[in-house]
């Protein structure tokens, strides 16, 4: 399997999963998402390429392992729209609150949402790792047209909320009951996902 | 008006305003918004602190001039709320996206927001200054109930679509037409601001 331990190159002794994910963790967060390849974390690593896909796959799948994300971006569209649209804003404030809520879940995301304010390589994790899994999951269901600009006024919401609930800690955002920010977040993304925009809310 | 010129203090010379906004960024950076005092502005900037109240008044005036900030928060509830409440939404986010449109204005609100990602003071900086400012402003005009709740979900939208378009750079979002935008965003806003969270969109 490996084919150049000539070169200091590791075998895949029981620790080298941790290793490659560390030298991915690195080579993601100094590169961003595009510039990093299997083969610079194999040699991050100093392991043979063969070695990373034989652990972990594909880059998008190296990805999700080493930023340690708490779902798999690419299996909530299926998730949440694979039923059909009604109901898909509840059931999408509840699975992110949910994924929030939860502080094994949070420290991750909170990382992720810190680097891509910060690093132009964290901004391309966000942008093409994260996110362009999340939108491509998303248009699957929401279609061609004005899919990915609906999915984007979606996530802008979720993030909002993050960024004032969980980093800010702005009160009582910060501590409302979830149950009552579901009520309140639900139809606004029910309205980005399947409404028009000249849909006005009955007030 | 300055009193201890013996210990090393400026006079009011032609440069002393911007002597001491250059101090009072480095505190507010430094040590957030609540632990930064005229007094200790004063210290830094190496003036008397009467100096500091001759040229920007309280702690808030100092810190809207320091940061840079393109509107004063305090007059945005009049603004936009002073003449009722219809058609709130779409006031807010004309003026929301006009101020992140204009790339001067833009480059001190992104870095407030890249400080509150990334450290305390930052935090603070946001939390108490900025948002404070705004939510006091706001709630007068949406009452004591659930006001500030309503304004920090408005406010949450908004930083949401700064952090996609402005941060991220997500397509479409990016290169959406603001107006557009508006359309997608007043009803979102004005369901926040006056509706309850029964109402659903008509969709």
């Amino acid at each position: 399997m490996t084919s150049g331990t000539s070169r200091g190159r590791r075998p895949g002794a029981p620790d080298t999963r941790g290793h490659i994910l560390a030298a991915a963790r690195e080579r993601f967060a100094n590169a961003g998402y595009d510039r990093t390849t299997i083969r610079g974390v194999a040699a991050e690593a100093e392991v043979d390429p063969a070695l990373v896909y034989h652990y972990f796959g594909a880059k998008e799948d190296l990805f999700l392992e080493a930023m340690e994300l708490p779902v798999d971006p690419r299996e909530l569209g299926p998730e949440l729209f694979g039923g059909g649209m009604e109901n898909a804003g509840e059931r999408l404030a509840r699975t992110f609150l949910g994924i929030w809520e939860d502080p094994n879940s949070r420290a991750p995301m909170l990382a992720l949402l810190r680097g891509g304010l910060t690093t132009e390589a964290g901004q391309s994790l966000i942008h093409k790792g994260l996110v362009g899994m999340l939108l491509t999951a998303a248009q699957e269901f929401l279609g061609n047209d004005d899919g990915l600009l609906r999915a984007e006024l979606a996530m802008s919401q979720m993030i909002g909320v993050a960024f004032g609930r969980y980093v800010i800690g702005v009160e009582p955002l910060a501590s409302a009951d979830p149950e009552d920010l579901v009520a309140w977040l639900a139809p606004t993304l029910q309205r980005y996902l399947t409404g028009d925009p000249d849909d006005l809310p009955r007030v």
